[in-house]
């Protein structure tokens, strides 16, 4: 199987990169077989969405690459960050880019949601929000997500995540998730 | 008062551009005193949310210009298309850029939410969603809302809308949040 | 497989009863080795939770039953009206005596969300909000729902459906659904 | 002004019993000239909706009187608890016979919406699901919020809060909405 994993963040120390990143190794070292995509959500740049702007020039190629990386993978883990207790406007963005192209690289698609955030709660909020314009699109969001609060102390210098019981939930869930996706396959 | 009105669409036919329109020219004819200030959003561009960026360049242009407004305005009227079933990531992104002003121009800013749709349940979906973004920066966004459903057929040569009905539903409407937002000045 | 179906009103001549009665034909129909059990809400009688209550008496006999038939389903669709647009409270308060069982019924069960509702919007607001507490309970909630709008002209007199197209789009629904609780099984 | 208080549970020693007394003391010492009348949930007791008993027996007697209390406030403060990430049944069920009176008595009401919880996160998801079928009946819910977590330790034999910054700051909450509520009335 193919996962494509990502922090949907700009920002290059950002929290979220660094949780995808415990994700995917997670999944690489249980399923060695798999194919674990770990990409960087600026490495797909796209303007802000514009009717005008996409009859003049069609989808932004960065919204094209990432729709093609989202179709290649059987399944998928996003990490990302809770902004005004909602889901970013990067995020909803590139999905309301992603709905434009001419096949829906979301229907069906097995989704595991993470989310890290300073504060207290973990960004909470902000994933049930964000489940939300991906299960329009027909992906398949786990029932069950993952907040990781006080982010700006979880993380050891190789960006691992200090707390040895927190690791292990991670682990547990995405690899409950790798089993979930299997059988959507 | 002031009275800041945009539709939150970057496209220049946008139907939610005329919806917004139609809302201001009900409250300029019924509120001579009142300065209704109807801008295009195309009008506040801003980039795409990324953290180092913001570090680098601090707030963009568009974004400290769409905060002055709103911080001038004592009231604000929004019509907004539906993305997938949300938020557009155009609207939610100028949302978080404008959290990140040192002032937050929303903090108990009386707001009225409008939507049109070419559907036919003309974006109440995504007003719901939108509501919370902005009751999270403060805004005391007003109860009741406006769904314009198939919005294709519903404006007029001169930007009218057709449907007599629907537009004494309109004035009613943002007259009755005029009074509103009066009461809270 | 055993799926479980019913309509979330107690009232005998109840809009979603009729819809959760068409969506369970289909499947009978489609898949006689099935067993399609279509119960009604109000053989499944309980109080409003109250936490003394439940500490006095346990579980009520009607939610003991509701999460019996629960457990034996390997599917579950539900048809829901939509009240003050959201969830109705009698399908939640089900719900939060469900989650007070020793053993979760939901978790990770594939669940399939209906609509009915008089007006002219079939019920979508509320089914984007009954998805959560399911999803919280571990519910895997099919992307893809199902709204009737003006559900008061649209059965005949054997409570089938009036509309061809509404039939069989409510039956390629179902039946799709049925192929994605297959794998999850 | 008059100003009703509740907690939005049956259960006698229930936390948001107690977090909203603390809010009905910090309102009746600051305001003297106030009437501010702190109720118990449970003297408004009502079935599970069922519209085949409303049409035979009408609105319940509980709802009934709760639908007059509401009436006669100015202004509207709830303590809710979180049940399965979501507001819990039998809170919306009553909102559910509220909004089958003939007079709504929540629109354009003032309404401050409290939680707490056992639980780290004190209810917060909960809190914006609950503001949503108020909001549908026109109530203008202050925007700011207020979460208690760890409730089990939060209160002292007197019921009230322990920590004194937790109770600053709901003091000042509850302050500022009676300031907002005033200016509605």
């Amino acid at each position: 199987m193919r996962i494509l994993v990502f922090g949907a963040a700009h920002r290059k120390g950002s929290f979220n990169r660094k949780l995808a990143l415990n994700a995917a190794e997670h999944l690489a070292k249980a399923f060695p077989e798999d194919t674990v995509e770990f990409v960087h959500f600026s490495d797909f740049p796209m303007p802000v969405y514009d009717g005008d702007l996409e009859e003049k020039d069609g989808l932004p190629k960065g919204a094209g690459a990432l729709v093609e990386k989202l179709a290649q993978a059987g399944a998928v883990v996003i990490s990302t960050p809770e902004y005004n207790g909602g889901i970013p406007g990067a995020l909803k963005n590139a999905i309301d880019w992603i709905s434009r192209a001419d096949d829906n690289p979301l229907d069906k698609k097995p989704l595991l949601l993470l989310a890290a955030s300073p504060g207290a709660l973990g960004g909470v909020r902000s994933l049930w929000h964000t489940r939300v314009p991906f299960e329009a699109l027909g992906a398949v969001v786990y029932p069950t997500m993952f907040g990781l609060p006080k982010a700006s102390e979880a993380f050891d210098a190789n960006d691992k995540l200090v707390d040895p019981k927190m690791g292990a939930r991670l682990e547990k869930l995405v690899l409950e998730f790798r089993g979930f996706a299997a059988k959507l396959a």
